[in-house]
């Protein structure tokens, strides 16, 4: 993506707030302009003709700040260049006058009484679809807030035998994806605008640019080039809106590619407090859930409404839970914007909620593993009313974690074994589509809109199709997602690509072969019903008609081609959140770790995932995604955190932000999965590749319990947080 | 398309034959690689892993010259660079030693016994799927032959009151795009080569090069952005086979831009000489025709067989005739091969026999229009048997044009009037598709790959789509024709886009609203059939849902498309060349001109244009078509042509090789159309733009003969020719 070039392209440079929080006072750069190759030197009051807000739950984040900087890092000025040499230079003499303004960048200090407000104004909607009713606080920094109950809710508790409530934080960290965010921005002569983006949902980005430029869908045009790393970071428009912008200003192609840096200030995980009570009977069952969870979404809202909404409703994880109370707030805080990220809100509740489950399992006496599988959901029960009925066997995945992990042989006294587990929904309503050609030459081309990123979906498309059309995988090609001609699809995340818009390639190869199956048929006076697809050919019980015979009969001649549709829109439904989830992620984690006693430092030993896919359409992609899950929840679990103080992000760099390396591998990983063929998408297949991320730090947590005796409330757990406990232990009463 | 730059982009430059005809003895290109920034110099020698020939008919054309040089300006070496200047320095530098070999430049020459051969190989037969039976003559000059009779043939004119026969001979004409040909072509890691070209046919090249360089189709990705004019010269491979391999050998993109002088190179119309002879009843009714018919199709076959067997099929123009013989050549000479060109053979033929008619009606003192109006075919009549009927009304064309001209009024003195009509088969079996996608925002995408080249098809396409799905035709967006996402497309000629790729898009946008109707249906519980598309809404007799809703209610949330789909393929039949014409093209000329005895200039002072296109989809366009098509046809009548001296083509530059400029345009030129809905394409619409060409040689060659009584049979009718006859007139007997 970053490689691209266009002719005439010029570069952006982006002038960054050096405050948390401040009024723009003035803004002086005649010196910028006076740098040769400089074209422009913008400031929000220079953008003429578009909307200078956007934001897909509130249109709240301006394209350059306007009148007020809201966190530290936020572009306020714009130099666009010939270069990037010149741009750079020229950046570095603009010069903002800034008047300091009181800041909150913590949860706590945001949700103070009487706490200086992020945003004054009441936020605009944005163009998600299906965040119905927005819930601010006013006078408060809650942008957003939400409520869910069943059953008897709160009321419950005065039923229960134990009760057990703690509250657990979960950090701020970064996706620090390989390739930071780039975007290329060119309008033509017929007032199209055509981006080349970094996004995982080009078809998000397309309705935010229409809106803001106020012109037709069909005009707008994303191309998604092969990204270097996504993770839910480059979910809806980050860098689009200001090349879009500035390219119609100038008149000429514009590029944005953002350095690492400049990534830590664009967009991170949110951060959270999640208090959890959970109630239980004498036999150990759940009887109550309860949570208040607080999600910290920065400086501008971006997904956040929708991460508090999707991650809470299924805080409960895989169990039944007869009485649910729910409660969630989004927070803006004077920091980067926090979005959508690997495993979208679940990872902070599941901390808390998995942790508490296994000092309840202390408290009952029961192990931690058996009280699990007690709770758990069985295969086709219903997750909450209206919603879709679970659709894999928890107790199998969980049975094959702890026996990976040994889980009923004891350890060596230095290992400490946790096990944790997750559910996660997808997103719903949902829609996939996508077109299968079949050419003359028993070759085809699939046009759908799955960004590849690294995980692999090209591969996954072009095997599907392969396997419909009975035609080898090489002989199928994928077209590079581009609104313009390769057709919707959602958003590439949520783990929906080869459930949903696999379905919907598979579909229109199946659209395909029933056209083939059709024309044979016709051709060889059999009927359809006797015909069947392999290897290059329709054949029956003694014929055989190679595809490209078969488009001659079709069309009469060496050409044309075989076009099949698919379209898959499950769409709404009775369910909380306005669609049921098209299908369940699900995994179980088992740790096995050492704990050094002089440092504190954690050593994952051996690490088993779980996870329940229904189907592995390629089992080397399955392996590899959930090996890089595990590896970054190790990274919020033992190592990262972005680091403020007064306002300021300290390690917001490739060396003061400690991501796992290749020596923090877990001695032996085990990635497993189960396969019953169960899953809503192709021949069986389910959603993978969040939900291996999410149990890591709630089994590392509980491992650290059940050998040390130490609970830990605060992610990562770095070395010295373990040893200041182990101290305190020692120390203790 | 010639703007296009690839970061890492190659340029080429071809080093070209000086010689009509020799064999290469030796190739030094030291010097030439040691030019600084100079990659490769490359001949045939030094390209690998792919055949070496191509060609639609016969792969008879090298990439490079291999052994011999068959024309002046064939390509012999290329040489690629970092920059055209490095290229060009380096090609002057190129040392070839040549042995001349003797040469054919004319038709005569190549025809006469003993004649060197052009080509002492059979033919290898190209991937034109249509060109069932190749027939070359071996040991001569003639590459393909044609043959068609009906009715008793060449006998009946036995039974002719009346038997006129001449020969009338048509000069080589280049096509003169305002762009020469240009080509870009880049492979990428994963084995797929990409094509930016300026071809009027991206499905045809796709064929050439998987062939080429033995691949799936879906590997070659051929991508066409808007041509600076076509009229056939841009069909089948061209540039794109050279680039493709040379972007192959260096692993670096590779562009090839053409000068106008080097398109003349490239290639031309086929010169022809026609020996036509026609046979009446007394009543002036035609008995009998006969055509033989040579094609100098050049060095290189191209589409000149194909050529000689469509156009001289249809010889015999809009007239009932019940008895034919024709038989045509292809001929090689040692010039620039011969391709197509607007009108595809039917104006060679054509300036024979309508010159012939004429001829007729003065032997048989009938009046031209009349003698024509007696024959013509009639609306439904067969042309031959078990081809499509005539879909056309000739004498309400026919009229119309003689009303115009004032046919029937005298003119004075000095002005001479002359008509003339065609009947122009388009291709067959043929295939379209399109898909048309429905946004969210009622604004539509159509994918289709008919190419835009001026004459419009963009336009069009948007407009038929726009009218079918009731939204404003600015709310349609056409994508850009590429053979990894648009779908198969034929080829961009033979005045087809508008009827077959029309089509296709109605069709597709059909389906649209009928997916439309049937999801308001529902939603409004009123049947589809009660339902209309008005406006961007579902409409009933008081119910009114507008798109979005529609979309929403299909969709269940505020994403997806409606995807139509159009396959238009209407196969073979039983006509003579494998593939009804799905439309006939039809149109009359009328001219009125004036002589200058003194130097022999014809001057049309008016010229009427009259074409039956069943309906204008966009008239300003079929206007801008037809004038230019009379106005590229006076260019061969009064004044283009290729001249060649001892193999040394002269003129091939935009000084020495004259078109017409806006002084030449007729003082008054009116174009005309008949229309009623009786075509194949949408709304009734049928084939325009070519027809228009092909009356106006014999138009303006029987007003010379009528007011001078002067008849020529060589074109281009240069002052010197009329001053010459008009002398020799004068001196006659």
């Amino acid at each position: 993506m970053t490689d691209l070039e266009l002719p005439g392209m010029l570069h952006v440079t982006l002038v960054r707030s050096p405050y948390a929080h401040a009024r723009l006072v003035r803004l002086d750069t005649q010196a910028a302009t006076g740098v040769p190759g400089v074209r422009a030197v913008v400031g929000s009051g220079d953008l003429t003709g578009c909307d200078p807000y956007f934001g897909p739950a509130f249109r709240d984040r301006p394209i350059l700040a306007i009148d007020v900087v809201r966190y530290e890092g936020e572009p306020v000025v714009a130099v666009v260049a010939d270069d990037e040499g010149a741009a750079a230079e020229a950046a570095a003499l603009v010069d903002v006058a800034y008047e300091e303004l009181p800041a909150v960048t913590t949860l706590e200090e945001a949700l103070a009484p009487g706490a200086p407000l992020v945003h004054t104004a009441e936020p605009l909607a944005g163009h998600f679809a299906d965040l119905s009713t927005l819930r601010a606080k006013p006078g408060t920094n809650i942008c957003h807030q939400f409520d869910f109950e069943r059953g008897r809710g709160a009321a419950a508790f005065a039923d229960a035998h134990l009760i057990l409530e703690d509250t657990y934080t979960f950090p701020r960290v970064q996706h620090y994806s390989m390739e930071p965010h780039a975007a290329v921005a060119a309008w033509n002569e017929a007032g199209e605008l055509t981006v080349w983006a970094s996004t995982q949902n080009p078809y998000s980005v397309r309705v935010e640019l229409a809106k803001m430029f106020d012109v037709p869908l069909g005009r707008i045009r994303i191309v998604v080039p092969l990204l270097g790393g996504g993770f839910g970071g480059k979910t809806y428009a980050k860098l689009e809106p200001i090349v879009g912008a500035l390219a119609r200003m100038t008149g000429r192609p514009v590029r944005l590619a953002l350095s690492a840096e400049e990534a830590f200030r664009t967009v991170r995980r949110c951060d959270a407090r999640v208090r959890a009570r959970l109630g239980f009977t004498r036999e150990g069952l759940l009887l109550a859930a309860e949570c208040d969870a607080d999600f910290d979404v920065g400086a501008y809202a971006d997904i956040g409404p929708r991460i508090i909404q999707k991650g809470t409703y299924t805080a409960t994880g895989p169990y039944r839970v007869p009485h649910v109370r729910l409660h969630s707030n989004a927070v803006y805080t004077n920091t980067t914007p926090g979005g959508a990220f690997r495993g979208f809100g679940v990872p902070q509740l599941a901390w808390a909620i998995e942790s508490v489950l296994d000092e309840a399992a202390r408290r009952l006496d029961h192990d931690p593993v058996e009280l699990r599988r007690q709770n758990l959901l069985a295969h086709g029960e219903e997750f909450a009313p209206g919603d879709a009925p679970i659709d894999g066997k928890f107790e199998e995945s969980l049975n094959r974690a702890a026996h990976a992990i040994r889980w009923t042989q004891g350890a060596a006294a230095d290992r400490g074994r946790g096990v944790a587990m997750m559910l996660k929904a997808s997103i719903g309503p949902t829609v996939s589509e996508a077109i299968v050609r079949l050419h003359a030459d028993a070759s085809a081309t699939v046009l759908a809109s799955a960004v590849e990123m690294g995980q692999g979906a090209r591969t996954v498309m072009a095997q599907i199709a392969a396997e419909v059309l009975a035609i080898p995988v090489g002989r199928v090609f994928v077209a590079t997602p581009d609104t313009a001609v390769t057709p919707y699809d959602q958003t590439t995340s949520s783990s929906r690509s080869t459930t949903m818009t696999g379905r919907a390639v598979q579909e229109a190869a199946a659209d395909v072969r029933d056209q083939l199956l059709h024309v044979a048929s016709g051709r060889l006076g059999v009927p359809a019903a006797r015909l069947r697809l392999e290897d290059g050919a329709v054949v029956g019980a003694s014929e055989r008609l190679a595809y490209p015979d078969v488009l001659e009969e079709r069309f009469g001649m060496g050409g044309g081609e075989l076009i099949g549709r698919g379209v898959v829109a499950p769409g709404r439904s009775a369910a909380p959140l306005g669609g049921s989830t098209p299908f369940w992620e699900m995994a179980v984690g088992a740790a096995e770790i050492v704990v050094d006693e002089e440092t504190g430092a954690i050593t994952v030993e051996k690490y088993v995932s779980v996870a329940d896919v229904g189907r592995c359409i390629n089992p080397l992609q399955c392996e590899a995604q959930d090996e890089g899950a595990v590896l970054q929840g190790l990274g919020h679990t033992l190592l990262e955190e972005m680091l403020y103080e007064r306002g300021q992000l300290l390690n917001a760099n490739l060396v003061d932000y400690r991501v796992p390396r290749a020596e923090d591998l877990p001695r032996v990983l085990e990635c497993r999965f189960v396969e019953n063929a169960d899953g809503a998408g192709p021949f069986g297949a389910k959603g993978a590749g969040e939900g291996s991320l999410v149990p890591v730090a709630p089994a590392v947590g509980n491992a650290l319990s059940r050998l040390t005796g130490v609970r830990l409330r605060e992610l990562p757990l770095t070395p010295e947080r373990v040893w200041r406990a182990l101290r305190a232990r020692r120390a203790g009463p």
